[in-house]
């Protein structure tokens, strides 16, 4: 069987950006075949559960704050991936993420993935406007039409919220996280959290050391 | 002149002890003849200063509590460095940073540094206590008697206080924190934060790619 890693991640994270750009050229180069499970998911509501813990980006310190965009802007220059800091910050991945699942169902997921965050980290377009995730779609060769209206329909609403209770059921946190030997549901495996993790993940999944 | 690469370290923190384990033999290997510049310093002050966010060991949720020891776990045993998840945590680090500015003061800080994480992230040994510290020191072929009593003193005392108003003016609000460009107090160059941006702050050091 091949190789399967569950990639869990959220359009408002710019982490999740940079790990979602490189997984799949890092992946081909360290485990040949391996199969990359998408799964979105959302943030704000695992972070309005806790006591206190405040989102990464809001409600720190200016010098906390400031810092995170230089962690990010030098990550993208390392990387070579294309960066423009979003005038509106954070992006509402909501409908972006319900699109997703549709794609994903559909078969185009992969694909929509890298073109809703290159808009929303590269380009400065606001993934919540319908417009823009319409020529999005369009721009994939997909009827942009019927895949919106699927996105805004209850059962892809309804697969959402189950996802996100999913990631929290299996112990999910932050994003991105890579779970490596996940079950079908993408948790219960070795967890790895965070842009800086993917490199492990990868080795994890390939032979883990402990 | 010689590289300088100041690295900012809090004896409570284990990712600072997965850094401070590994930066002489990364600097030496990627920045030959660069100086560590040691710089004890306390969180406890500067978390306590920010409205909302908490300490990244406590008051978080079990999973990602229960995540983050994995993670120290995960990554002593790849980098091959003993490990034992202290009894009490966090250790109290304070007589120990103290105790470190002396060393320093007197040239045999690099060696205590080292000791003293080990002490509490492989040994088990309670940080806070006099006896280890003095075992510590005298294990050295230093005077503990003498050093103790130095780091009892208002002198040294206040050198810590100022080490930590220095870390808050200059931006920083986590440990481990390497500053590569710093000034004569450590702060004011190029930040990395995090045992997980050892590598880049190295590389940075050699040579900035933004």
């Amino acid at each position: 069987m091949a190789l399967r890693l569950s990639v869990w991640f959220d359009y408002a994270s710019p982490y999740s950006y940079l790990a979602v750009s490189r997984v799949e050229r890092l992946a081909a180069a360290q485990l040949p075949g391996a199969e990359i499970d998408w799964r979105p998911f959302l943030l704000g509501p695992i972070f309005q559960r806790r006591s206190s813990n405040p989102s990464p980006f809001q409600d720190v310190s200016p010098a906390e704050r400031g810092y995170r965009w230089r962690d990010i802007e030098r990550h993208a220059a390392l990387y070579a991936i294309p960066w423009h800091r979003p005038t509106r910050y954070p992006p509402m991945g909501l409908n972006a993420a319900r699109l997703t699942l549709v794609a994903l169902a559909e078969g185009w997921g992969a694909a929509l993935i890298q073109v809703v965050y290159r808009a929303a980290f590269a380009e400065d377009r606001d993934i919540a406007d319908t417009d823009v995730l319409h020529s999005l779609v369009a721009g994939l060769g997909r009827d942009a039409p019927a895949a919106l209206a699927r996105a805004g329909a209850g059962e892809i609403k309804a697969d959402l919220t189950r996802q996100v209770e999913t990631a929290i059921n299996g112990g999910l946190f932050g994003a991105p996280s890579f779970v490596v030997g996940a079950g079908p549901d993408g948790t219960g495996g070795e967890v790895f959290w965070g842009n800086d993790r993917l490199e492990q993940a990868l080795t994890w999944a390939a032979k883990p050391w402990l």
